[in-house]
């Protein structure tokens, strides 16, 4: 940030009395431009034993398979943030809905929140930020190429706690779960 | 938003090829500003059967009865902003904390999530932005003073659960309660 968005002057980055971290401060205006984290919604969708997994047709990590989620808009809710995704992504409509997953990722300031919940009608196809997009059983799914390491835990999770028959709602940080199912430490 | 926060041009608002909503666009920079909402962190925290709560000394809702909340910061967990809020607003250490609840304020852009926890070695005082802090039993709670309604929403949930012993994470958007307790319905 170099210019205050509200007058076009540019903007002092110090740190305001009663603070304690720089921020971007314009004195013509008084105003303080807080920056904060954004918010990632997105829904593990499953259909029976299957789960429905989108190929990104976009950067970043193009070609690699995710869930549908994607950021959460201005005025709508966290539910309908997931939702809206699921359609936009998989053109897929979701019943059943829950949340199931909070996920920390400080050092890009982002926050996910995942729903799960079940396809209905059966219907989906690939929106246009998909190349393809299908279900998969626990031996398909193509863990060598998911696109974010939130997707490996929070389907490595899902299979373990669809095993116990418990789904409690769980927030940390990813593991490194990702990491050795990529190979994306040895590279 | 009038002017891009990166050359300082004007921005054009309008809806971006492949988008379906109206957005901030600098054609000199050819950045899309996106507005997004943000993420309220805070914590419930008990000291046996009381409940701690701060008195506002700040506007918005001065005076009024709150827990510890304040915005997400860049570079921390939602964990890690609820116990700085703890800390700054109450100088209050937090024990045992774990996920509560989930609010989606759609119509100011806010998502709030709430962590509970054990108040640790008794302390506390007023931080800079409380007027007094105190520990409540069920009987004293200030319900018709309380700052905001995810404040009465949580409390009320909060002695519900503890009642029956169980506390399940929930999210939805904060009930009409607070218009009840305060009255505020009626003006």
């Amino acid at each position: 940030m170099n210019y205050c968005s509200e007058c076009g002057k540019s903007v002092d980055k110090r740190i305001p009395e009663g603070d304690d971290r720089p921020r971007y401060i314009c004195d013509h205006c008084n105003i303080i431009h807080y920056q904060n984290p954004r918010v990632v919604v997105g829904c593990l969708i499953t259909a029976g034993d299957k789960i429905l997994m989108c190929r990104r047709a976009i950067e970043p990590r193009k070609n690699y398979w995710t869930l549908p989620a994607g950021f959460m808009e201005n005025g709508e809710t966290m539910l309908q943030g997931a939702l809206r995704e699921s359609q936009e992504e998989a053109c897929a409509e979701v019943k059943g809905e829950t949340l199931y997953r909070l996920f920390d990722i400080p050092h890009i300031n982002q926050v996910y929140v995942f729903y799960r919940g079940e396809l209905k009608d059966g219907a989906f196809a690939a929106g246009p930020e998909s190349l393809e997009v299908q279900l998969f059983d626990e031996s398909e799914i193509p863990w060598k190429d998911i696109a974010f390491p939130v997707v490996t835990d929070l389907l490595t999770e899902y299979l373990d706690d669809r095993k116990k028959g418990v789904f409690p709602v769980r927030v940390d940080q990813p593991s490194p779960l990702w990491a050795e199912h990529t190979g994306w430490n040895k590279r």
